[in-house]
């Protein structure tokens, strides 16, 4: 799918520009006159002391320029989002993205699990026949990680994708894997049926623009501390480029709680909901970072209205290269599976798998 | 109920005290010497470089002390939690919280609802009437509003007390209402079935050591950026006065998100009734901060298994004094309880009312 | 000075009100006739999909309304602030605020020192001696502390105010003392010639409506996690009250970062500084928590246009009951003024002492 | 220079593993035992009700194992810091970094100035001969900028760096500039004098290996939500592929305070200074996000001791393609040079330049 033409859509009002009490005629000539020469209108609305430009417009022309560094602006209010393919308003429908022949979005409740990182043959396909068993739909396992400290385990490479690719002919289930290099895209979308983009990369705007120009689609992690709206502008990225199949994952915000590896934002989902049409799932694993947390927030996830979870299962947690503090057991997974089928009853969805 | 003596139990290694590798043997023996003075023993490991010391004894008497400012010493570190009577070491089982006849905790699904502020008798009485109808447990409304701004409704006060009560009688709900002054305890204290600690004032010590000499339950709301041990700090001041009945009420912690008046810490929920053998409750309205988050917030509440809700209803919140943004109607509050109850029933829990 | 009347000033447009795009004529009717109502204006400016309302009338009325409610709108931007006696655009000139002899505010520097708080008349006198040698102007120590843990030692009462006096006669400094409670409000205000108000009460509004009424200097610290447009607010509640002499004191804000106990907002000054006209002081001690933090801090203040500095000082932090940690020597003050003194110079700003 | 073998250093208590009061005596025998197979040592101290488990060996080796899923665990606290290099207790020794022949470290000031972002020749001259004349030391300039927004400015790519270049010639200022992608590292390393990592790229591990790989010094900047442990992980990464040459640069974090862009965390630097032994920079520019805050914020990371700051200067803002607001104007970047010395003289450091 070709780039889109994102500069064609004009909107009304995008932005309106509050100058200061003190700003002259001058000043607001001058600012209408910047407008005109960019090809936008404005309305000026005179108070007693202070006075509004309204600016009509591309929004994207428009918002781009510093306007704070105009003499007498005060501030400004955006008032059309600055991202458009991902919104509501450019797409009324639910997006539902096709993982491998799995439904993504759209009402169903999909539940994505595995091992964190790919650790070897056996600890894969323990987890994969345990998941693949007790109801997931699509497997994780990643064959590159991306660590905090230079010491720890970085992950299989291609080895990793390929014990990956074995285990989704074995347990007829596509997989999702991370990239972290934008020199190694090609490679972990020939491999992958989903590409992981993870939350120290949502705003690595190179990784996002090579990954939007695959056919694969794409598993976009919220940043640690990205805003929601910053968090579509990374999608809005990926969707430019021509790949339109994004799902949304929310994994948490980093907060001054502690008890928590970070706190799960849940009023993200309906909040996305409403502003985007695409899918948002849930990572209630790293959220927590605690293994007693995976199962209320799988639960509190399916009830707020996720399209679905993403949970890290590890055959022998304390063996694990990678956060075995918060993966569970097959058997625990095994049980979440059946309150996750219980909820979705009750609220009327249907869980693939 | 007497105050308890919170000098008694004694623990084990209550502190570790971490020095820096310079310090000296005399930093040792100082730190030693000052412990055994506060009748403490000390456990001294020394490493090749570095040296730790466990402090062993009566953890307050340990814990006050400000090692800190002491020679040698590099960090301290807490191995048993500052709180005592609240946490579920010193009590195995859930406490369950009598409202008026209403039990708040042990499993159940309590639904407390009804205005943010009373405002007259006739919004109050249809909003109680419409919640009561619905299936709500307990009425909430408040007499005296917390507000930013000194511009805004402070609320009816005395009258406003009196009308919740007549409403009680009316509808046989007891009821829970707000207090901010510790000169007003015992007047709300006299009117309500439980007395309401709101956010701003959950580390206010001397309101809090007050309703902790009343009778009445209380729901300690948690401070907008308060740690989960902090606010189980504040339920422990309010348990060791004499007062056991305390309900905690997560409602939304401070963070960047902007799309939310507050980001609802939902993990916060199991988190605590894995340290506390208090009942917890969930704010959905005013964590939002927005009336269509309210029934994805409270499903979500219900599910991750807090042990209540606590929803405004309003029946016409564009006339709403305090919060009409949060607001839901009576008819979308019914709506609401039908997804509770399915919820709850598909947990295994029952819905109190 | 008698409370003043909030209801005469009118603005021009105080609040944008922002429509959804599918709101109707009827909606917009609805919302200007309840703007007509409260005796407003309303400026409906139509563009192709959307419609912005500019409110134009007494800000605080319109403030008030639950805007968010009414159908049809999306969100409403405030164009003039909420609170208005506090603010430059009511006072352009600086405020200086009198201190028992000793001015805040105007350019100055003033240094406020002493014990965090009074454990006893030689511990206080100590301290007392030593920052009024090295250059202090006034003396900080509480005689109610307000504690996160209720077993931690809270004060000496009212024999540390007391203690305080003498102190005040004996090397003739003022000083400034904390309140917590209503209650307790004539009392500390007869004795200090400052009150303070913490930052666990900076949202307190009964304590500071009783402050409000009394005719000394408030010192109102920042909440833990208040912004500053609601610390202006909680200014105006005790200006509004007429009481005009409030001090502003940064004291770090609760952020993801542990390596410090509170985060220094230092920007928060200049940001003040162009707000508001009220004087703006720091506390380096409980914002960083750690003693080797104050001086590099206290500089840093200084530097960046602070009217002051309130400084803990004991004279032998080991043994202090409270927040010894981060409590300076009385030679490490003297130290610490010799850079005060040093930087103001280069700055062409005099230290008051 | 080589990488380091970052395996040898032994440390000794590196991690205390502190068990739950239900731990068996199995539970204890099994963690030891895997500490032994790592060769490590364990020093096991028995409470009444508690154990707490001293690891001893490989720091490295011991932090990687996944504690939080043994049986029996609590928690774990780590001793030693995780990072080693850029540990002060590795090199006691202030790190100074030579950029071109401009020193940074040391105790001098060294300051950076120039536009955010390279717009054509003449933009860039006029801002460096500007920079220059009035005193700074290092050019900074970028020709490839991550944007929030896919439709933003991206730079001038190569011709960016051709003309920073020849402005190098021509002022006779060495440069930094920014490399957001792998795959241009020796791109921008062939050109510039210093290679910055912008804080949305701190945690791109991929990109911090391949700039460790380089012969020209690092200006690291701070993740917009990083902790300051995090940072010095990142800087480790560099530092551990032979790349010893690292600056890091404070330039704010997130908060919920929204009128400045990002909260300036000023303790930050002297926090960095007793942890490492690394120069530490301060962004008054990005920070703040406005251009009346840049000359507060400048006095205050000279004043609380940074190695040196980082200017955004525009010969006209309102026109600037990226971060106008905050850019200064030649003439107030000449003022506040005057202030940058003023201030340094009265604190016995030189500036640089």
């Amino acid at each position: 799918m070709p780039p889109l033409d994102h500069a064609t859509p004009k909107g009304d009002d995008s932005l309106l520009i509050v100058l200061r009490p003190d700003a002259t005629d001058q000043d607001i000539d001058h600012i209408v006159g910047r407008l005109r020469e960019i090809g936008a209108d404005a309305h000026v609305s005179r108070g007693k002391t202070r006075t509004i430009i309204g600016a009509v417009g591309d929004r994207i022309r428009i918002q781009q320029l510093p306007w704070e560094a105009f003499p007498g602006v005060d501030r400004t209010v955006p008032v059309l989002k600055p991202f458009k393919f991902v919104s509501r308003e450019f797409q009324a429908a639910d997006s539902v993205v096709d993982v491998g022949g799995v439904e993504v979005g759209g009402g169903h409740v999909t539940v994505i699990a595995g091992p964190c990182a790919v650790e070897d043959r056996e600890q894969l396909f323990s987890a994969a026949s345990a998941v693949k068993k007790a109801g997931a739909a699509i497997l994780r396992g990643d064959a590159f990680k991306p660590r905090t400290s230079p010491y720890s385990f970085q992950g299989l490479e291609e080895r990793g994708l390929e014990l990956l690719a074995e285990a989704r002919e074995e347990f007829e289930m596509p997989f999702v894997a991370e990239v972290l290099d934008p020199r190694r895209v090609t490679l972990v979308s020939e491999y992958a049926d989903m590409i992981r983009i993870g939350a120290r990369n949502m705003a690595n705007f190179t990784l996002l623009a090579e990954v939007g120009r695959q056919d694969k689609p794409v598993l976009l992690k919220r940043g640690m501390s990205a805003t929601i709206e910053e968090w579509l502008h990374a999608a809005e990225y990926v969707y430019k480029e021509g790949n339109h199949q994004v799902v949304l994952c929310e994994r948490g915000i980093r907060t001054f709680e502690d008890q928590t590896r970070n706190t799960l934002d849940i009023a993200a989902v309906p909040v996305l909901h409403r502003l985007s049409h695409l899918p948002v799932v849930v990572d209630p694993s790293h959220s927590g970072g605690r293994r007693d947390l995976v199962a209320p927030l799988t639960r509190a996830a399916v009830a707020v209205g996720a399209d679905g979870v993403l949970i890290d299962v590890h055959p022998a947690p304390e063996t694990a290269l990678v956060d075995g503090a918060q993966a569970i057991l097959p058997h625990e997974f095994e049980g979440l599976m059946d309150q996750v089928r219980a909820l979705a009853a009750a609220l009327g969805r249907d869980v693939i798998g």
